[in-house]
């Protein structure tokens, strides 16, 4: 996986200029970044009105905010919506006023582990008005009053969202989600949207055997309105993956689905196995982003979390340390190269029978093996010899790659070969074999 | 688990109250100890006939003790059941002989290896006569002749055992089983016997779901003419346990069930683990105490064995030494906490179907989530998630407890809100779905 | 496993005599080796025409080599077959002529990590002509013409194998295959031979359950051509091992079948593990010898290989060194018992049903159990104990042994004795229960 600074460049260029936009799980920022994305992608903006049921839960209020301030007794702004957007509690009840720093202080948000960052803080369910401001801001702050400014409205409007089919060979689909809910985080989750939509850019300009569908959606709320809106869909969704948090240079981590050995488990876990890079592999928790829906136990799709650093788990998570120097060219593109080759594993996952089951064939009469015989064998003499003595109609290819601990790639090069010379033969249905 | 100093000094004034008396597997040695016990909770006392058959073995002898000594030319007790009734070879034949000292010995056991202690034989099923004397008596011992007295007497009688059914919704029972045929040994087996009866205790003055039967019985024989004389009652036992050696200050042990994997093994490792403390779980093994006879393959009940140090692997072990110094209220009050504990797992155990399959309920709206984002997750919100991700009707909470390796009484207490909420409801049969 | 040095001495005798003779996958010399095996066994020796079809190979022409060697311009062997049968090509075609030194190199091969081994190549399929020098040798050549001759015939003719079918009581069969296509090479695979042989002789003394087939074939054709010519005898091979390298005093390593846990997998897994020496049991991988043929997966038999040091990972694998001092009496004895170990294991592996399904039965009434009580248990106690509780009519005795660690030979003794005093039943069809 050669990391080409061309590629890296333009993904971290699109999570730049991502990065400035307000989002929230409703509003205006969510609606212009997925504008940005269509110069990228042919995607479908969905609106979906405030009130709608969706399954336990209603569509809520859109957010939108054009200005906050925080201003002290000479009218200077000592916190500023525009130095950064996290400044003002996400989803804020509009305020106009004048309180004493007594009052204000409960409506501060900071964090004293980090002094000179500003946390991210949402209210989405509970009405409240804040601000999050540096340790050092808070300590700052003389005992006078403050003028308090959030002109921030929240009422009737739409969920917006982003989706983007690609139709493949069958209507079987891969599902690629990403969160778009987060204001001037880059990490969390520009990194995802970068990643999924150059994704998304590649397998426009390739044959595909599945279909793909990319979601950029607002956390929770965004997957669960897209799920209630497209039941039917998901009876076709046959592997998919949460991205999140893949823009660090940190190792990469994989979240299994709820059933903990779908193929996407075992695809991921092969290509993050195979790299000579330290990486973890972990169980299912109902706990993260978006996948815990996708596997609530009534649809259990088979859906995992690929991330490098885990959120959470890095200082910087949720604070405006996640900025454009987190993120780098070099990171995001091992990234969008650790998923096409994940898809690789699931578009040339196939079952092969062997048209020579009682012993090997010849494989030397064919020119499928080096002649000179006495010393080793090579990995492609190897992979041929694993392909053949598992193809029995009983074992995937990644089942071979798994079983050999060969590479995929080496495992889908050698059985197209051998099928080209006749020594195998694909197995009908093999795409929908696990349910 | 806190421990009450009040009822470990009660447990602990059980076990003196019942170490002086001589019991064997048959006699008044265990009569009396049951009458004891009969203080203590609602206890039948069951007599056998010698002669009955049971299975293949038949109810022996009964046999009682009234005096036992060596006398020396001097008419001294150089051995004397009253000073510790361990002295005499337990199930001993009658004797009232003078012997030289070279045929005195080869009826005399002692341990070299701790000079100091009296060891405990028992010659239950081939006729003797013996003493078991410390290795500083032996060695003290001139080459004269002795007067050798076992007032003890064999013959036709019964076999003791006491029994209590202490009946809970449901006829399905737990069963609690410990051995009474021990003489002086305050670890092996008087600890057992006081847990039991604490246990029992308890559980009479609380509402049961199940119905817990306490079989106080001499080891081996006694649990074979149980299970013969209750063949109708085996088919109800669903969980067990063999307590013994509970009462050191000793790691917990554990050993499974023949099954391996019962709910009651799963029950004990689960509440063992989440203990902050070093224990161990070991494989079963078909010698040891009665899960032996629970375990043999006609019945291959659920039954496992709850130790603190184990049998024979402590040197105290079936000597003087394992005395009322030996065993502790603290310890004997930790040990009717794991009890309770793993009683608790077994009464609350259900499995539930979550009422909304299709995404996560809304938590937040029902008060049932803490409301301000952007932090981490408490154990609650975490218990709740991982209840409702896997409230698909085919995992227990058992099995919630241990795929969060969060602890079993906080997934049930959290599932029990859920349910009180209407976001659970409770599947039938769960008590029987192990078979 | 005492090691008797005149087995030893034997079998190291046996590999002296055959080390001389020039193999191949066909010609006199394997037909020569076969004879001197027909003085230790009834062997049959198979022809089997060049040109035969088997599966999707062709026996091919049958090879001999008179004599070879390359001489210098004073007329004097430079490399001279006759010092070595390792200097020539195996396989080689003849050649009669004067090359210069530049063309000759083309045809030298040579192995400059260990200046003083001629190594071992073959080029049975590709026609090709060459020597094997030391590195030496070949260093010392200097730049002018060579006389190079070898005198070998490829033509018509057959490939031979020899095979030995010891009948058992039952048809059911254990096949046990070795190579001998091997030149002067004493581990890989003399050793197989020896170990071979002297296993079908101690049979042949011995009652059978299982018929027993010993094949002596080429290593790869002459397993298929076997294969293509016994179809209908496969069915009945319900275990097998290759031997090979097995006369080194390395460690033992067992490679499994394909199958994975095959009993002759766990029989052979057993032996070794309760010997008290390292060992190391690998996964199946479709490369190394004849088991490749038979655990194809049209096939799939229970075959798997066992070996001492591993072919390919010790230095002296295919070159001279591997000779009569790498291999040892001790070592091949040893190989020896520990097939005789899996034979025992095979041959003894019973199904047991318990005639006291409740409770124990009371062993020491029947002199089954040592009657002093109070101490430790004897490992022929706890084996019976174990037996009982696991003769449930689903357990092998090697079942048995595995879960108890005890050896398989104190489980199957004991066994006998319990089914003697009428406490077992032999389960039938205990032979075919795998498949």
């Amino acid at each position: 996986m050669a990391v080409h600074n061309a590629t890296g460049v333009a993904m971290h260029s699109l999570v730049s200029e991502l990065f400035p936009i307000c989002r929230s799980i409703t509003g205006n920022g969510v609606r212009q970044s997925l504008k940005i994305l269509q110069g990228h992608l042919p995607l479908d903006i969905v609106e979906v009105p405030s009130g709608t049921q969706a399954f336990d839960w209603v569509v809520p209020r859109e957010w939108n905010i054009r200005d906050a301030y925080v201003k002290d007794s000479r009218g200077d702004r000592v916190v500023d919506f525009h130095a950064s957007n996290l400044h003002v509690l996400n989803y804020s009840t509009p305020v106009d006023r004048r309180v004493a720093l007594a009052e204000l202080r409960e409506h501060l948000f900071s964090d004293p582990a980090h002094p000179d960052w500003i946390p991210y803080r949402t209210s989405y369910y509970k009405d409240n008005w804040g601000f999050c401001v540096t340790q050092k801001q808070l300590e700052s702050l003389n005992d006078t009053d403050y003028e308090v400014l959030i002109d921030s409205s929240l009422g009737d409007g739409s969920l917006t969202y982003g989706e983007c089919l690609l139709p493949g060979e069958v209507e079987d689909e891969v599902l690629v989600s990403c969160h778009v809910c987060h204001p001037s985080l880059a990490n969390d989750n520009l990194s995802g949207i970068s990643v999924a939509a150059h994704l998304a850019k590649r397998l426009l300009e390739s044959p595909r055997r599945y279909s793909y569908r990319f979601l950029f959606i607002p956390g929770t709320i965004g997957a669960i309105t897209w799920l209630a809106r497209n039941r039917d869909c998901v009876a076709r969704i046959r592997h998919g993956l949460v991205l999140t948090c893949v823009g660090d240079p940190g190792n990469f981590h994989y979240k299994r689905s709820r059933r903990g050995n779908a193929e996407i488990d075992r695809a991921v876990a092969h290509v993050l196995g195979i790299r000579d890079a330290p990486h973890e592999v972990r169980e299912f928790l109902p706990y993260g982003y978006d996948e815990r829906q996708f596997c609530s136990p009534g649809f259990n799709l088979a859906v995992g979390c690929l991330m490098r650093s885990v959120w959470g788990e890095f200082p910087e998570y949720h604070s405006s340390a996640d900025n454009l120097n987190f993120v780098t060219p070099a990171a995001l593109e091992e990234s969008l190269e650790v998923c096409s080759a994940v898809v690789d594993v699931l578009e040339r996952n196939r079952t092969y029978l062997t048209t020579n089951p009682y012993c090997e064939p010849a494989l030397g009469r064919r020119g499928l093996y080096r002649t000179t015989g006495g010393g080793g064998i090579g990995q492609e003499n190897l992979a041929r010899l694993w392909i053949l003595n598992l193809a029995d109609g009983a074992h995937s290819l990644l089942d071979v790659a798994e079983r050999s601990g060969l590479p995929f790639a080496l495992i889908a090069d050698n059985a197209r070969e051998l099928a080209d010379h006749g020594l195998l033969i694909e197995q009908p249905c093999s795409t929908s074999g696990e349910s």
